[in-house]
């Protein structure tokens, strides 16, 4: 049955989303800096890339474009308010890094920071920037992933529940709750699923 | 201090992300289909835009390419099986909407279809797309949202919990736990937070 709607103009309402720590900077010329953008999402599977939508004035704006290179690192739920932290200061003012507590380490492919302390990184290389209005979309290739070793399973997969993967929603942050299924289970039990993502 | 890490090839590892049932087709000469995409993201704040990752080889792809719209629609966990079937079965094959219960409802301000069931719906314009690879870039402009009244809070605003929005994670889906804390919280209670986002 179709439910009464209310019709409002556009909005960024997409949700939930990623809350995540992206590292750019090299350690040398640019000084390692963090900026969390929520604008953020897988883009393509084959190459794996990502997209990560940027405001021009930022400080990481020109970081990234002058380097070509920056990290996502996704946060657990007891970074948030490091997330937080590093989404409305700027690195024009402060070390986000050091303010945060947190722990730059170069990247395996590329200079950009990871942060140490996160469950994951994506190390990203610059492939595409789109000019969209109030925000570029930085389109970037992932060439490396680290992963924390605490977290690695014994079958060599990532443990995404004990990561405590943090996330985003009409301007709050939240932890994942229930595990409700798994891709392709609505066809699986009765034949094989051919995945198409 | 520093976590010990294990280094990958790069991987579509980002998560949590929204698994949304995007809505496309105008009705008439391209029947009404839906497609399960969770490489999605928001883009860019002002206009709002979204962006869509799907593969060229998906029906639903040269619908979107040929009407120039389509609607994303946020699922509540109970939808869960529902969009784990769209993202799995193909609308070459099967009525979509059909199979799953699902009631289509022309957009306000395009022919693609909303899917009435869903708490929130926006509707999107294609500005551009972006080849990237295995997966095309489609990057929307939302036009209009549209709300399911019952969520409304008396102060017109949506309620994000009461919506129980599904997310994806590295193969499982997962409903939203429990609420951190709000944007600007890490300063808030020092002094005045500025939205950057």
């Amino acid at each position: 049955m179709a439910a009464e709607k209310m019709i409002w103009q556009g909005g960024t309402l997409l949700a939930p989303v990623p809350a995540v720590l992206v590292g750019c900077g090299n350690g040398k010329e640019f000084l390692y800096n963090l900026i969390t953008v929520a604008w953020a999402g897988t883009v393509c599977s084959e190459p794996p890339m990502v997209g990560i939508g940027i405001r021009p004035e930022r400080y990481s704006y020109g970081l990234i474009l002058a380097t070509g290179e920056f990290t996502v690192n996704l946060p657990s739920t007891n970074m948030v308010e490091s997330v937080d932290f590093c989404g409305v200061r700027s690195g024009r003012d402060v070390d986000k890094f050091k303010a945060c507590g947190l722990t730059a380490v170069p990247g395996s492919q590329i200079s950009a920071p990871i942060v140490a302390e996160a469950p994951l990184s994506l190390e990203c290389k610059l492939e595409k920037s789109v000019e969209l209005g109030s925000h570029t979309l930085f389109l970037g290739r992932i060439v490396a992933v680290q992963a924390a070793c605490a977290l690695i399973r014994e079958n060599g997969s990532f443990d995404v529940d004990h990561a405590d993967f943090a996330a985003y929603a009409h301007g709050h942050y939240y932890s994942l709750g229930e595990k409700i299924g798994h891709f392709g289970f609505s066809i699986r039990r009765k034949a094989g699923a051919k995945i198409r993502n």
